[in-house]
C-alpha cells in the first residue's frame, strides 16, 4: 500500500510510526486509535522505559527503540521530539524512509526544524512539517489524551513545491484527530508562536523565578496566597524544561524581537504606576478586552470562572 | 442586638450591610444568605440601576441608595468598592456608623485603604480591613457566587489595638464562607499581594496590548492561535481596568519594587535568549517547578488540563 492510496473519505494510514511518545505523540496515538486513522501504529522513543511504558497503556502496535526499523514501510511518520533534536531524529530515520512517505513533525518552532531536518530526508519522501497548538503543562507517555486536538488549530509549513496530495492527506489526517488546519511559512508561524505562546511561557518562567528569590516574602506565603492570579501563571511555568529551552534556543530571532516589544511597552506601564498616571493605566487596561472577546467568540476559551474548575479529562 | 451578642457557635451578624454590591459584595452576600450569617442583608451601592440589579436577584433584605441610611443599626458594615473610592464611601458612612460595629473592607491594598479610611471611621466602631484572595475576571452583582471564597485565605490587617473580640468575629465570619484566615500587617500584606496578584496582572494586561499593537500578526492571528499559552493572559487582562487602575495607583511602592526585580530577572533570561545559553535557560525552568508542587499540595490548584475546562459553576 502506498500514500496514495488513501481515498479522501478514509483519511488516516496504513502503517504510521511516531518517532518520540510524550505528551504529543501519545495523543496523536490515541486519537488515531480513537478514530480508526491507521490500520498499524509503530512506536519508537529514545528510552527503553519510554517505551515500555506506551506499551503497558497499549498506544500502539509495534514497538522498536531502533528507529531505522520503526520507518521500515510506514506511509507517514510523525516525530514529537524536543526542537533541539530534531535534526538528529531526521538524520537516523532518513536511510530507511519509504518512497512516497510523508514525514511531519509537531514542533513549536518551525523555521529551524525545517533548516535542520529537510538536508536529511531523502527526495523520495513528503516533508510536511506541522504544529497542533496545543498542548497541557505535562509530559510523557501517560499525559496524552485523544481530545488534546479538539478544536484547537493545527499550522502546516510546507516548503514550496511540496506535493499538495501530500499535505492535502496531512490535513485530513489532523481533522479527523479534531483540528482545524491552517497553512503558513515557518517564518510567521515563528513570529506568531511567539507572541502568543513562547513569550507567555517565558515571563511566567521569570515571574515564578522572581518570586521564588524574593526575601520580603516568603516561598510559603507566595504558594498559600498564589489564588490572586499568580497560581496561572504557576502552572505554564510547570511545563517541560528540555521542551522550553530547546524553543527559545532554537526561535531566537523572533523571541528577541517580541521580548524587545513586551519590554518596551511594560516601561511604558511602570512610568505610568510611577507618576499616577491613571488615564494610561485605564487606556491600556481597557484595549486589552477587545482580543479577550475575540478568543471567547471563536470558542478558544469559556467565559466561565476558573476558579475551583473540574476538567473535562483528569 | 449588639455586636457582641454572638455566639462562637453561630459566627455571623444581626444586620450586615454591604457597601458595594460588584463581584465580591454580591458574594459575600449569596454566601452569607446561603450559611445563615446574616438575620439581615442590608444593601447599597452608587448607581440606581446596580441597586436595581442586585434586588432582580434577591442578594438582600433592604435596599437602598443612602450610604447613611444602609449603615445605621448594623453590627458589620463591608465596604467592597474599588480601592481608590475606599476614603470617599467611609466619609460618607462615618456619621452613621453603630457604636461597636465592625467596620471592614475587602480591597486589594491594604496600607493605603486603612491610611484612607481610618480618619474618616468614629472611635466607637472597630476597623478590620480584609482581603479575600479569591476573584474571577468578571464584576458586577451577576459575577458573583456564594462558593468564591471556599478554600482561598482571608487576610486581616487589624490595626495595632484592634479589639481581639471584633477580628475573631470577622474571622468567624470569613471562614464561616469558606475561607482560611491569616492576618498581618497591610505593609507586608502589600508586597505579598504585589508579587502574587498585581505584577501578574501588569505583565498580563502588558503582553496582550503588546500582542494588539503589532504589525508583523494579526489580531485575528492572535486570538486564533491563543490555545498556546497566551490565552491564559487574556483571561485575567479582562478584569475590571477601574478596580486595577486603582490597584496599581494605591499600591505603588510595592508594585514598583517587584515590577524592578520581575524585569531584572527578565534580562537574565533576555540575555540567555541572546546567547544561546541553554544551561541558564534550563535552571531557570527547573527551579520554578518547586512553587508550583506546593500550590498544587496545598490544594490551591488542581495539576488535571486545563484545556476544555468545565467550572465548578457557570
Ligand atoms: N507540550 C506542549 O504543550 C506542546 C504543544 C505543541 C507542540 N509541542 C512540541 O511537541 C514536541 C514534543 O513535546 P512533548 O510535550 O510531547 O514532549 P514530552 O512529553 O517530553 O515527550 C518527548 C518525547 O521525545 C523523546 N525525546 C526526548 N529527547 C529526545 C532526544 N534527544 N532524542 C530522541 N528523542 C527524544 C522522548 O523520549 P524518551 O522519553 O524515550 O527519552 C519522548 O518520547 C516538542 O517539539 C514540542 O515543541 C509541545
Ligand atoms: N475582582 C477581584 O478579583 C477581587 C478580588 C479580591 C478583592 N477585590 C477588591 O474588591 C473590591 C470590589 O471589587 P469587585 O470585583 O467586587 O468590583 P465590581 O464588581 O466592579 O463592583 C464594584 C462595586 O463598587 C461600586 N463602586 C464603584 N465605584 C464606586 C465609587 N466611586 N463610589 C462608590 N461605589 C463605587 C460599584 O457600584 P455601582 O455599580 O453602583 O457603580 C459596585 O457595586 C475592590 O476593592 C477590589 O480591589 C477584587
Amino acid at each position: 500500500m502506498t500514500a496514495t492510496e488513501a481515498t479522501p473519505e478514509r483519511p488516516g494510514f496504513h502503517r504510521l510510526t511516531l518517532i518520540g511518545i510524550g505528551l504529543i505523540g501519545s495523543s496523536i496515538a490515541r486519537g488515531a486509535r480513537a478514530r480508526g486513522l491507521a490500520d498499524e501504529i509503530v512506536i519508537s522513543t529514545r528510552r527503553p522505559e519510554t517505551l515500555e511504558r506506551a506499551r503497558e497503556l497499549g498506544l500502539g502496535d509495534v514497538y522498536t527503540l531502533d528507529p531505522l526499523e520503526a520507518v521500515a514501510g510506514a506511509d507517514c511518520v510523525i516525530v514529537s521530539v524536543p526542537v533541539g533534536s530534531s535534526g538528529a531524529v531526521a538524520e537516523m530515520i532518513g536511510p530507511g524512509l519509504a518512497a512516497g512517505a510523508i514525514v511531519s513533525d509537531v514542533g513549536s518552532v518551525k523555521a529551524d526544524v525545517v533548516a535542520q531536518m529537510a538536508p536529511h530526508l531523502p527526495d523520495h519522501v513528503h516533508f510536511v512539517p506541522a504544529h497542533p497548538v496545543a498542548g497541557t503543562e505535562h509530559s510523557g507517555p501517560d499525559a496524552g489524551f485523544a481530545e488534546l486536538f479538539d478544536n484547537k488549530w493545527c499550522i502546516l509549513t510546507p516548503p514550496p513545491g511540496t506535493d499538495p496530495e501530500a499535505v492535502a492527506r496531512l490535513s485530513a489526517f489532523w481533522r479527523a484527530l479534531g483540528s482545524k488546519v491552517e497553512t503558513m511559512t515557518p517564518e510567521h508561524h515563528d513570529m506568531v508562536l511567539a507572541i502568543t505562546s513562547h513569550i507567555p511561557h517565558l515571563i511566567a518562567y521569570n515571574i515564578v523565578g522572581t518570586a521564588a528569590d524574593l526575601e520580603t516574602v516568603t516561598e510559603s506565603e507566595v504558594i498559600k496566597f498564589s489564588a490572586g492570579g499568580f497560581r496561572d501563571f504557576t502552572r505554564i511555568a510547570a511545563s517541560d524544561p528540555t521542551m522550553w529551552r530547546d524553543v527559545f534556543l532554537h526561535n531566537r530571532p523572533a523571541v528577541l524581537e517580541m521580548l524587545g516589544r513586551f519590554i518596551e511597552d511594560l516601561f511604558v506601564l511602570q512610568r505610568a504606576v510611577r507618576f499616577g498616571d491613571g488615564e494610561t493605566l485605564f487606556r491600556q487596561f481597557t484595549e486589552t478586552r477587545a482580543i479577550r472577546r475575540g478568543i471567547l467568540d471563536i470558542g478558544q476559551d469559556t467565559a466561565a470562572p476558573d476558579f475551583g474548575r473540574t476538567p473535562k479529562k483528569g
